[in-house]
């Protein structure tokens, strides 16, 4: 799955294009395993009603992880290597009945944290009986 | 699962509900997961002996995210989402001879971040041969 | 699998002994759980080029987590409990045509935060059809 950001720091909602896939799957009662395969951008579920949420988690990351700081790293992303990994990189969601089960107010978020770019989740959905 | 918390931020100890329903399942090999699906919860492991070390891991997050503070969201509790995005939502337990692979001090803790409220953790739990 | 940590904090590359795991299994397309049965050690995935990346991971998570504090755990060992907490201790990758789904750049990484210590990491692999 593709997911194009538009900016720096930026909680994109990939719930929609999760719950087609695992429409076109069939599957009834399972798992959907999620993959992010890059070191600056990670994985999140949150909020998905107020878009004001999400924008405070980015803006508290910013706080706790400066932009600029004493950092090794050269590339000068170290704060976004950093975000991603507080965020994590992989996500374990449950499917009941033909859905993901996810809470009421409740969306699936990848985390750009050094965007803008083309960026990949790895979907990987396994029934269980 | 339900689980009852009692105030505002509270780590709960789930271990000996998730035992139990291993045990219930006769699975002698698999993997559990769990997912909790609240916006201001999340699921952790951690140490189960000392006490202390649960209101540490509170207070820690009180100071790295406070309650008030600069947000966008108007419910107030901001601060809530961000600690649960932190933590996370889900978690992947593997089942080792009928019970579930913890080390030692380890327990696992639902975290309520704007409580009190009568929350649910959904239990997947698959066998692996 | 066992891991031996050489001092306090350090991000230990584990990805070559999980490739082989993975080589040595047969499987081709399925899921690597990953736990740690340890309450001062967690485990991430981030960059494995410049290792100036994992030594600001670290250097970032001692500032927002110091290891003098008002804790009360008396151990003295409160925020590797809390950095461990943070980075989470577990991760679910995903297996795609024999070996381990994971980016260019991606590393997976063992976290301590309490050692040096011999560590362990508990390790499950499934192959989906």
């Amino acid at each position: 799955m593709t997911v194009n950001t538009s900016t720096t720091t930026e909680l994109v909602d990939i719930t929609s294009e999760l719950l087609q896939l695992v429409a076109e799957s069939g599957i009834k009662d399972g798992v959907c395993f999620l993959s992010v395969p890059h070191t600056t951008a990670g994985i999140t579920v949150n909020e998905n009603c107020d878009p004001a949420v999400t924008q405070d988690i980015e803006a508290a990351l910013s706080k706790l992880v400066p932009y600029l700081g004493d950092y090794l790293h050269k590339e000068g992303n170290s704060a976004a290597h950093i975000k991603a990994t507080l965020m994590g990189s992989t996500l374990t969601l449950l499917i009941k009945k033909g859905v993901l089960a996810l809470g009421r107010w409740q969306g699936v978020y990848f985390c750009e944290f050094d965007g803008p770019r083309k960026r990949q989740v790895l979907v990987r959905l396994a029934g269980l009986s």
